[in-house]
């Protein structure tokens, strides 16, 4: 019923769905460091653990804790670093 | 990597990761009704969307937000009704 997707050799794992309005996926992280490509905007959620992320073009990381977001431009990309297996919410729009 | 698991033929679906300090699942609910049996202590937390929850015993119906949670007891059950496809994050104590 609902799509199933993974990255990085399983270690980003993803359920896609459809929230009141926007294209979602609900998914872990697993301990490691990650460079995901976007194409639409997406607002990230940390829902449990924690995210280091650099967005493209920043010269800073920033770390995100439980119920912080960030947002990623749309054609753009992000460095995420995982200390601790995270799960997030990220909205597309 | 991540144990995928799916209940009520694909309707639910879960991502299990373990947090800092409990095992935890991350999911997604079709819209619809079911029930869930306990083993451990539960507790959950809506992610996106909404839950209305029966807990077993309980007379009434509540309805959880984002962000909110509400806790089962081990060895129990909950009823819960699903208007908009909606993600949740559950850890087990």
């Amino acid at each position: 019923m609902f799509k199933i997707n993974e990255y990085f050799e399983g270690k980003v794992a993803s359920i896609a769905f459809q929230t009141s309005n926007l294209p979602a996926t609900v998914g872990v992280m697993a301990i490691g460091s990650y460079k995901f490509g976007t194409t639409q905007k997406e607002v990230m959620t940390v829902v449990s653990g924690d995210l280091t992320v650099k967005l493209e073009g920043d010269s800073e990381w920033v770390n995100y804790q439980a119920g912080e977001s960030f947002t990623i431009t749309a054609n753009s990309s992000f460095e995420v670093k995982v200390m601790v297996e995270t799960a997030y919410l990220c909205t597309y729009e």
